[in-house]
């Protein structure tokens, strides 16, 4: 006969269950009141408290998603530095999940089998990018660009850093004065009219999101770039025309990995026969699940794909990549600015929407700083062009030039001539 | 009743046909005697003159081997300029397969049936690589670098520019004195013998083929760097030991498509917490056969892959690619010099050699420069590293320094101390 196992020793099995979830990362996870269990001899970085029982089951169900609406409802606490314990997290899981890539493999066809319909795309946009723009303009730089920024050296601002990132996808897409660009997926609209402003082009922009597509308007018409800049409420499907550039940040991990092709034949039928075009999205180094917490709680519908994935945009269609830049620590210092600024705003937040709000919020910041820095995510920039494009430099060193002075130098040539 | 066609209109009508299945390219096609036929409305770039019938059915079975053997026997006389005849022929081509997948997904899986097993390897190796270095002195760059080179600006020497090319690699690596480095693929030893010389690294470098290994050996003893650099003839799938660099120009083209995660596997063992590394490869925009007379006369068992392809060398793996480059058009201008040069020296080749070896190198390296200038081949430089490598340059800037100063350059950062 095996004796009973006291409440408290029901409690440490529970607990080391999620530990071992989670890789025995170096963390204490204590129900409260009673004591803490960690990993043998290291020194715990934070201290978990899970408040009742109820969050506990949850979380032995599924650690991710019973820690993520715990830590947002207020019954999951982290007693020390939040982004230092999902860091120990992460290392841990991935350490524990290397080689591992059956789950990968079952989440791509997983992902197939879910189409962003346009309506469902409409759906899953409206969830995200129609909260007001006054809580996106507490956090984000003056401009409110929601996307990865570029850092030509780490220390300069968030605001430089977004400014620097939009002339740098102005520069790989080499835009000329008078040519025209469409872009999918326009945000608040500053790449496009900053496209028009700085470059001289004019702009066709598609986006989804109606509150966002209001806001870029009234900007394009207080910069007097009404002209110039057309913003469109509408899916990416239903671009029309021929365009000398491509350009879309940030919205392939809303499109959906049965739609790629798609998304190929929009870009091949836009293109015209000198255009180029420019991806700027989150990837993974290889198929995997998106977290099921930010899938269920703040990106309905997103998938971050492989570098193999997204080769299915360009390879159906007579197009040929010709740069891809891996910028992912460029995106933990983004998010590093974006969750200081959260917290120095938290209180306006409160003011805003309930508590539970800005904890999710918080996590989902914090969680995405550290998906990058530990090396989960990764931030991708695909440069490509039609096979036979002849506009080429011969190098990439006028992405890096103080000035770019096209016209006089040597290097840029129509090779072809 | 039909009249019996006469042997003159029959002739009309296999030169239409093999002018048909090169998409009615501006070529005029003669048999030697008879009457041009060509595309109706423009003027020819070149005649192809065909000496005798059992050439013209040849050509009719298949117009690239018929082509290619025909102009290697002198069969086929390309009356004109041969480089602007292929181009012609080239661009044809593509405009008329554009779109055309099938081609490209059965090659795909045929290439997967080929193995190209360690003995398979060596002979096919043995096949390119072991013609005497007597030979490729004469038109390549004195220091034998067989593969693409990097003109920072298109005007400057093959010899600089097979430099500039090495230095660039050594840059991507981010290669540190004292390192050490493993290369797959040596060729004549030039890449290791100057990142031995240039940047204080010890290499280990591996080779299928007899004359190099000890052609490069020599080299490494005249140099006095025996002692940084290990000539191993063997094949890359037997690398051991553990490494902060891998790198591999020029070989992955020999690997063949079905060992792509074999030679992942190898990076893999072989990489250091650290390590990183490079492929360099002639690639496609998708997945299409290598033209059969090239993989007949010149390459057996050579394949070019798509980028899709080759992430099968990275994504099982704990590999992240950083940076992808795409060279082509420093390949078309490699190939200009190196045909060029060989033109020169075909009187010192035809001492060597029959006529038939001098006519076939001829279309290989016109036929190569073409296909590399109107889009049909890629260069491709990938740059990988660990998923959670810390030595992480913040921008590719470093690559366009005039001079590396890596150690005070505040840009340079150890990014996750």
């Amino acid at each position: 006969m095996r004796a009973v196992p006291s409440a408290s020793s029901l409690e440490r099995w529970s607990l080391q269950t999620i530990l071992n979830a989670i890789g025995q990362a170096p963390l204490q996870f204590t129900v409260k009141g009673g004591e803490g269990v960690s990993p043998a001899g290291v020194k715990p970085i934070a201290n978990i408290v899970i408040r009742d029982l109820p969050t506990l089951l949850k979380m032995m169900q599924n650690a991710e998603i019973g820690f993520g609406d715990g830590y947002a409802e207020g019954t999951v606490e982290v007693e020390g530095d939040l982004v230092g314990a999902l860091e120990a997290a992460y290392r841990s899981i991935a350490m524990a999940d290397s080689g591992n890539c059956v789950a990968g493999l079952a989440s791509r066809w997983i992902e197939r089998l879910r189409a962003n319909t346009p309506r469902r795309s409409r759906e899953n946009v409206h969830h995200h990018y129609d909260l007001t723009s006054d809580f996106y303009q507490l956090w984000l730089d003056p401009l409110l660009v929601y996307t990865c920024a570029y850092f030509p050296t780490p220390s300069i601002t968030l605001e430089d850093a977004q400014i620097a990132k939009m002339d740098f996808v102005c520069r790989k897409l080499q835009l000329q004065p008078g040519e025209h660009v469409v872009e999918a997926g326009f945000g608040w609209g500053s790449l496009a009219l900053h496209m028009a402003k700085r470059y001289g082009v004019k702009v066709t922009a598609f986006n989804l999101s109606h509150e966002q597509t209001v806001y870029a308007r009234q900007r394009a018409r207080r910069e007097g770039l009404s002209n110039e800049v057309e913003f469109i409420e509408d899916d990416y499907r239903n671009i029309s025309g021929k365009f000398d550039a491509f350009v879309s940040v940030g919205m392939l991990e809303h499109v959906g990995a049965s739609h790629y092709k798609d998304l190929g034949g929009v870009i091949n039928r836009s293109l015209s026969p000198t255009g180029r075009g420019l991806l700027h999205f989150i990837g993974r180094d290889r198929p995997a699940p998106l977290s099921v917490w930010i899938k269920k709680r703040i990106f309905p519908g997103a998938y971050t794909p492989s570098l193999r994935e997204v080769t299915e945009v360009f390879e159906p269609w007579d197009l040929s990549i010709r740069d891809v830049e891996n910028l992912r620590m460029h995106y933990a210092k983004t998010l590093e600015h974006w969750l200081e600024r959260f917290e120095r705003s938290a209180w306006q937040v409160s003011a805003m929407f309930d508590p539970k709000f800005v904890r999710t919020w918080r996590l989902y910041l914090a969680g995405s700083l550290v998906a990058f820095r530990v090396g989960t995510m990764q931030l991708f920039q695909i440069t490509f062009a039609r096979s036979d494009c002849q506009l080429l430099p011969w190098t990439r060193d006028h992405l890096y030039a103080q000035q770019p002075s096209r016209e006089d130098d040597p290097k840029w040539t129509h090779v072809m001539s």
